[in-house]
């Protein structure tokens, strides 16, 4: 046995049998293992943002990693930014990087980074990293690899493998490796929380992570039904159990303001599975924090510990009932006419999608509107693609989710800016022939920018100042893009255009993609942002 | 004036004119600082391997850096794979990433990665990197960064720039930084390298980074037909001055097989401008290194010298006169005819291809024909795409040249899976109306992974290994994807329709693309390695 050899079955022994991959010359003898055994699906991805991004997908479905197998520190740095967004929304991915062999590292060959090392560039977006010194050392790592994936909600794991530890002979000795233990909430925390949920104060119970998940709101729900609190959802989750008959959540907003006005009337939050709510982003004179200062934010659990422990335990603690707090309500709006705007399109979505479909959102602007419109959409899935707000995660977190779930339908609803950056996603939903139907909301523009730019500025947005932010010279045709890596494609620039097409996409099986023109108007928003500005102005003076 | 304004000031007064810029919220304050001026041309991409292989392409033409605008960690790390080929080509860069507010990265917001921060991930494709914790420090750092990226041949500079140093007030002072010193080599070590050539051994010069642009290759002509000694040229050359007129230099082979044999007859190699030649990947039973270990290696100047003058004083002290080394004489081949290979292509764009173009490789296996079959081109400037061996910079360096040189026909050999990483660039091409011709190499396989897998595997490859290897289903049709983009396109499947193709091309200005899909026969590269493979068997046993 080699290491290879070892590693290959250390990672199925642990149960994996999906590999997202991009491989190149130093990854060869496991494209070798891989290729001679049924124990493993792999699935081709023409760039490692998809490689990284479809590993979120599956893994968010399957409740279990996916591997990777990267092609070295530079196809590692490709996948980062997808690795970044399902760090930071909890998901367990196994990453398998292959490496220059350990004695000819010191030659400094060209795949070596100038400046530094791939453990360190890796480390950056991993829980977990470790690179192989030895043959006989790839089976353990391999086992380990995949216990750390899994310690709470979910963490990034990366293997970095060198050449000479695939081909060096390796022991045959099994490799198991317990799994790692995740932290149980202390009893004393949760007589805290339980104390707080009964000392009358207006409470919200903010949720991440598993917590969003069905078995997770269902206490929730019964929490809150006993305690009056209110249950809210971090603003990025990664998946959230929704729809009909679903336990109502609040999603708390994106954007500070809208999130100060939403969280005004709260005294306290407890969080579960999540972090303490800040902005995304900190603004000139603004605070950093969502809730006000007033507000007393105390956490039960982070996303590290057993989540879902946890909210059993508050449940008894609260002495919750069966009964819980509102459940979603199945909405059927008028089929929408005219004008195709994200409403619409939301209105559609909720009229059509069938049951059980998984909704992945990268709609970006959009998606105030879309997922507004949603909540009364049959039951369904919820993943929000880019936890750690890098944009470029729908497509491949699609991509993973169908292969994860060949039973459902998978309705991408994707911003034409952000879906550029992994157009290379298409190809592989393509060849899996994945049940994928492709929105493109597209407005020609990264639109969000337009928002932000107003913070800025003084005076009118000039022409050079629009350059940097449309995507209208030219106009990207996504039709043709999608035809081009064989995914067919229509494109539609009115209400009644779009609900006819998506409705014969929900009837068909297989990959579909929509460009659907929108007419947006952010102006509100703009609106909304700059009498703050100007009150706060006033306020210095 | 605040911290913007006067990072805006440092580097347009160091000369920089060119933005390359995928902008998010932390960089709204620079957009609209150069959205006010018209100091600085800014080139929007719609994915950030697309803006750092855009700012090296334009480097390696412009002879000065462009400056990048990406957005915080993720945006940083999606343009590591090309700022690590600038780097490995020792091309110049600017990044200024943004961050979020020094006082916001301790709580955690969604962009702060898990483990690590973005200067540790700068610092692995940076020579030089710093995170500014002032708008005090904008101006100098900026100034300072571009002094740095100045150093030898040209290096990669990163200033991570929080949003609170764009918004803060700072100082008006001006803000100039003496270039930084490029080190001269040492006279002792000008009077070895002489010693050596006259010492009678077969010797090869092996010239990399500036000695390979017009000025190096005179100087190093004279050299060598003084001394005897053969010019060779490092394997991925990040800038070659070649075709009609030019000083010949061989080019050494990438394959470690052929390297081998390439080397053979030499006694002493001395490096100018390079690194000693190693083989890109190890390989089982292999030695590291191209030269075999009789062959003396010895270094007059790595990039990081002062390169020309190393050259200048040799060629003084060796005693050159003004006859130079043989020149590229001027072939042309018969108009290929019949079935469309790399050779046919070559052919044609030799024929066909202006005075002064730049020619962008990136055409992978096809490159080895492509190569030879352009030597008796007419005058051009020859860029290797990929100096760092990460595959994605073609398309991205085209758009980055023709920006710099738009006096220049841009002719871009694109391999088809190394394209699909970069397509995006294709839009910025149209925008920006280049005039680049672009010729899809399409053979629907990262072939040179065939090439590669035949060193390990026992046996024929399986259709599972071939899945991870192939791009054939569904088959690409760039032509879509190109008009997608906005760049007319065609599609040629015979020599013949790939000459009129080509022409009309040449004949035009404006972006247009090529998919040529070409026939190709690897068995000879396999039986070679396969034979050497069997070689080393037999002696081990």
């Amino acid at each position: 046995m080699n290491g290879a050899q070892a590693l290959f079955n250390a990672l199925t022994n642990a149960g994996l049998d999906t590999c997202f991959a991009n491989p190149g010359t130093s990854e060869m003898q496991l494209v070798y293992e891989m290729g001679k055994s049924d124990a493993v699906r792999p699935v081709l991805c023409l760039q490692e943002n998809v490689v990284t991004g479809a590993a979120d997908g599956y893994a968010r479905m399957a409740n279990k990693p996916a591997f990777t197998l990267l092609h070295v520190g530079s196809g590692f740095a490709n996948g980062i930014a997808n690795l970044h967004n399902a760090g930071r929304g909890n998901v367990p991915i196994v990453n398998i990087v292959g490496a220059n062999a350990t004695y000819h590292q010191p030659n400094f060959p060209e795949h070596e980074f100038i400046g530094g090392k791939i453990t360190e560039v890796a480390g950056a977006v991993s829980h977990w990293t470790r690179e192989a010194r030895s043959a006989a050392e790839m089976g353990i790592l391999g086992a380990e690899a995949v216990s750390q994936a899994m310690i709470g909600s979910g963490r990034i794991s990366t293997l970095i493998a060198p050449t000479d530890c695939h081909w060096d002979p390796a022991p045959d000795a099994p490799q198991a490796v317990a799994p790692a233990p995740t932290s149980r909430v202390a009893g004393s925390t949760i007589a805290s929380a339980a104390a707080l949920l009964n000392n009358g104060r207006k409470t919200g119970i903010l949720l991440g992570t598993h917590a969003l998940r069905e078995e997770g709101l269902e206490i929730a729900g019964r929490i809150a039904a006993s305690t009056g609190a209110q249950l809210l959802a971090e603003t990025f989750p990664a998946r959230l159990a929704r729809g009909e008959g679903r336990v109502e959540v609040q999603l708390v907003p994106y954007f500070l303001e809208m999130a100060q006005f939403f969280f005004a009337e709260y005294e306290q939050i407890i969080v579960v599975g999540a972090l303490p709510p800040v902005s995304t982003f900190a603004y000139e004179g603004s605070p950093s924090h969502k809730a006000p200062p007033s507000c007393e934010i105390s956490s039960l659990a982070t996303p590290d510990f057993d989540v879902m422990a946890a909210l059993a335990d508050l449940a008894e603690a609260v002495g919750a009932s069966d009964e819980t707090s509102p459940r979603c309500q199945r909405v059927e709006p008028d089929q929408p006419q005219g004008v195709l705007t994200a409403a619409a399109v939301g209105q559609s979505v909720s009229l059509l999608m069938p049951e059980d479909a998984v909704l992945v959102d990268e709609s970006a602007t959009a998606g105030m509107d879309l997922f507004q419109q949603t909540v009364g959409a049959r039951r369904h899935e919820y993943l929000y693609a880019i936890p750690g707000a890098a944009i470029g995660n729908g497509l491949p977190v699609a991509l993973g989710a169908a292969v994860a779930s060949p039973e459902r339908k998978v309705v991408a609803l994707q911003a034409d800016g952000s879906g550029m950056y992994t157009n290379q996603a298409l190809w592989s939903i393509a060849r899996e022939e994945c049940d994928v139907t492709i929105v493109i909301i597209k407005n020609d523009a990264y639109a969000v920018l337009n928002v932000e730019l107003a913070r800025v500025r003084e005076g009118e947005p000039t022409e050079k100042m629009l350059s940097m932010l449309e995507l209208d010279r030219p106009t990207i045709d996504w039709v043709s893009i999608s035809k081009g890596m064989g995914i067919p494609a229509v494109s539609v620039n009115t209400a009644e255009e779009f609900h006819l097409e998506f409705e014969q996409a929900m009837a068909q099986k297989g990959p579909m993609l929509i460009e659907a023109n929108i007419a947006q108007d952010l102006q509100p928003v703009v609106d909304l942002i700059l009498q703050q500005k100007a009150a706060r102005a006033e306020q210095e003076s």
